[in-house]
């Protein structure tokens, strides 16, 4: 998508470790007429899958999340983030690793709000490892609904996850996928 | 405002201890219809407001504040939680209390997404005791940003939060207010 292509190279920073943090749009503040270009263009790759519920992950897939589902005329549903293991039979869960915060969480998706007969497209801002998204997997794949695919913003392809992912069948569309970065030089190179 | 008092009779919960559960449109789920028609209805208590950015807080505040965006035309700021203390000088941060989860939070936003000339409205899901709210104000004060007001969707009017907040010459717009509610019978009753 060469709007956001373009937006990351004016806007995003980048630091040691293949950091690129887009908090000017994206994570911190969010402009929402990008995400309203990102909405339609997920809906063009995803026109034919017949969507009824759009999964994500707080906090900062809530809100592309939202805008995304204006377009497919959908609820979503966001999974939590719990500390602790929750042992009540109303939710499903799945243990998530942080590489970007060093931690394990448990996230927590509630057993009334996915299940069966529902097709669903899976939204994040980023893709790196693929931890998140996996978890997410899981949960759809116990609770007997569909994944439909997965759309992401922005991919670091330098990192397994997305291929990973591709690999088992799965329909990950990302609108921007980075190939290599270079914080010395302020370089990004797409897929 | 009718449509949302109908959908908390309809589809709220209520359990002991004053908790009112709106996870099936609000908080967990998200009914998008539902949060644009909200949107238009905190556009026309701010219409004369001139905002030119929503603050809200992470997580459950970022999708509504998301929707509600599109009818002023502004990008969304969410302020994010963290566990300690941030130093850096880079933050405006302020320390709140949650009731729900029983800890403290350390609230920040970025210098670079927040300072004066901006013209500020705060976007939250609930107001009860209002230590977020007030979180997010103090960083506005901070920051030389103009708070125009306070948006939130369900208020609990029998704790004191908002009315702490209207005495201080806040506006405060709550488009439904919870006088009471009975656990026992599933009685609300709206201010």
């Amino acid at each position: 998508m060469q709007l956001l292509k373009e937006r990351i190279i004016k806007d995003g920073q980048l630091f040691p470790g293949n950091i690129l943090k887009v908090d000017s749009f994206l994570n911190h503040q969010v402009d929402i007429s990008l995400l309203n270009e990102i909405g339609l263009e997920f809906k063009r790759r995803f026109a034919d899958c017949d969507i009824n519920k759009i999964l994500t992950i707080e906090a900062s897939g809530i809100g592309i999340a939202c805008i995304v589902a204006q377009y497919f005329d959908c609820p979503v549903v966001f999974a939590k983030k719990s500390k602790s293991i929750n042992i009540s039979n109303d939710f499903y869960q799945s243990d998530v690793m942080s590489y970007t915060h060093g931690n394990l969480n448990h996230v927590i998706v509630s057993k009334d709000f996915i299940g069966s007969g529902d097709k669903v497209l899976v939204i994040d801002d980023f893709l790196a490892h693929g931890c998140a998204l996996r978890g997410l997997i899981d949960i759809i794949e116990s609770s007997g609904a569909e994944l439909k695919g997965c759309g992401i913003v922005i991919e670091k392809g330098f990192q397994s996850g997305g291929d990973d992912l591709r690999n088992r069948g799965i329909k990950v569309e990302s609108l921007a996928i980075v190939e290599s970065m270079n914080a010395e030089n302020g370089e990004i190179v797409f897929r």
